[in-house]
């Protein structure tokens, strides 16, 4: 039988800012780092309470030489994430970032609290691979390993559910998320120029529209003079629960402010009562692990 | 356990032609009937094996008095469908049409075969309950009956799933549809010009490309001056399986006819094996009827 819904709980604002962090990346890992902090510090400045930010190259050439070992607290990225959260009193969805462990390697986004302290890791669960003759191939799994848990995690700004990039072309992990209770799903993605056209919009409203909860998608810059043949798209957006834009970037270095008003969702989970217009006698989304532990699955 | 997907049966022609009729819907049956049956003739002549049409008024006013009782053979609509379908030898998927059954009210599409007999009747699902103060309001349940069985079947051009207007909401019905080897998903539709807005071309884009098929939506033309306040969005459309529009009308009278080639789904599955890449140790959709049936549930 398919759990019932938890319901999220309630911090205190019901509304916060968020702000996307859409930066040039360059092999050269310090600079992009130091590049990151000015900007996290400018954001939260501007009062942004959760930041959503990409700081690595997405090239499967040069990936396995930034790997950090965040488990070993060998982690040049996520110090500084830390070094930010803790100084600014603000939550970090950061990453991804290639992660070292156990001599595998993983797609993984941290998420720092305003303590300072890795509050959540999520390693990416659905590796990107396409062979389309003549356009694109990629094999993520001849790089990565997958992860093994779905991320969904308590922030000061409420509950937040975590997927990386082709994570986001899973229906089941965001209505997943909806029914353990987030009210906003966070993925850090790096789409190129043929996904980006065609599945861009489209996946981060429909998830937003589908579940009825904010989603942000944050993306590296494009660098129209890349060598590389995988041109981003980018276009980092915050998305409310009717679909609708509440603030994008173009595709150069940006950073961008919105607003997510959690009261919104249960506005139009009244007005439009999805949830309980399913019908569960035809249908039901089985989440494997939460059924097999016998209680939420929400890390905090 | 999630059931796993069933191969769609292989049709002898991988393409063919699906005209979708947008029509204007008057109070007066007769006269829908009768351009309903003109515009099918020109859309069969014009070389359509699959035929979409929508042709009663939607209106919660008007709904019940135009009510058929298509079990009895007492359905005028219906009739005229299968005349029609008989004569041309083509496909209809004929709705949906307010069906008297049990005095109860449903919202029903047939599909016709080419013999004229009806190879399957869907009655919606999913009843669309909103309320927004101030813009809109309406109950379908105050006058229809849900629906109790998803509707797939196999028709000479492939297999085919059903499901009428809010039924497009659900990704769950998609899914399913798709586990159970449809090439397409045709949603006879009435969006508003609230929800057409908002939601019309995301749902049926995001169906087709999460599932990786074709999806046809047939909605009635737009009445400018129509006294309703319930104004009809229109834009029936043909989507592809990477989310392309492969033909679409405005919002005024139209008969669009476009092609699908059933190849581009396998070359798409090839090229991005979504369903390989699903995590069945995460999450899994059971497919309620299918298992306590214990067989495949597709109507033919």
């Amino acid at each position: 039988m398919a759990a019932v819904s938890i319901p999220p709980p309630q911090p205190n604002a019901t509304k916060y800012k968020v702000a996307l962090l859409q930066l040039p990346v360059s092999p050269r890992k310090e600079e992009n780092i130091a590049r990151a902090r000015a900007r996290l510090d400018a954001a939260a400045a501007a009062g942004a309470t959760l930041v959503e930010i990409w700081n690595c190259p997405y090239s499967m050439e040069t990936l396995p030489s930034h790997g950090e070992d965040i488990d070993g607290g060998a982690s040049p990225s996520v110090s500084m994430l830390s070094e930010v959260a803790a100084r600014r009193r603000i939550t970090i969805v950061g990453g991804s970032i290639p992660e070292r462990s156990s001599g595998r390697l993983f797609n993984t986004c941290c998420v720092i609290g305003p303590d300072g302290q890795i509050k959540a890791k999520h390693r990416k669960l659905h590796l990107f691979e396409i062979d389309i003759p003549g356009d694109i191939t990629l094999r993520e799994s001849d790089t990565f390993t997958a992860g093994q848990e779905p991320t969904i995690v308590d922030t000061d700004v409420g509950r937040i559910g975590i997927g990386i990039c082709h994570d986001i072309r899973f229906p089941e992990l965001a209505m997943l998320y909806r029914s353990r209770g987030a009210h906003l799903i966070c993925y850090p993605s790096a789409f190129n120029m043929s996904t980006g056209q065609l599945l861009w919009d489209l996946m981060q409203k429909s998830r937003a529209v589908d579940n009825q909860l904010f989603v942000v998608t944050c993306s590296p810059a494009r660098d129209p003079n890349a060598e590389s043949d995988y041109m981003i798209w980018g276009h980092s957006s915050l998305i409310g629960p009717f679909g609708e834009v509440i603030t994008a970037a173009g595709h150069e270095e940006a950073t961008v402010i919105g607003e997510i008003d959690r009261s919104m969702i249960q506005t139009i989970r009244e007005n439009l009562p999805l949830e309980m217009q399913r019908r569960d006698d035809l249908y039901q989304l089985v989440d494997v692990r939460r059924e097999s532990s016998g209680h939420e699955t929400c890390a905090a």
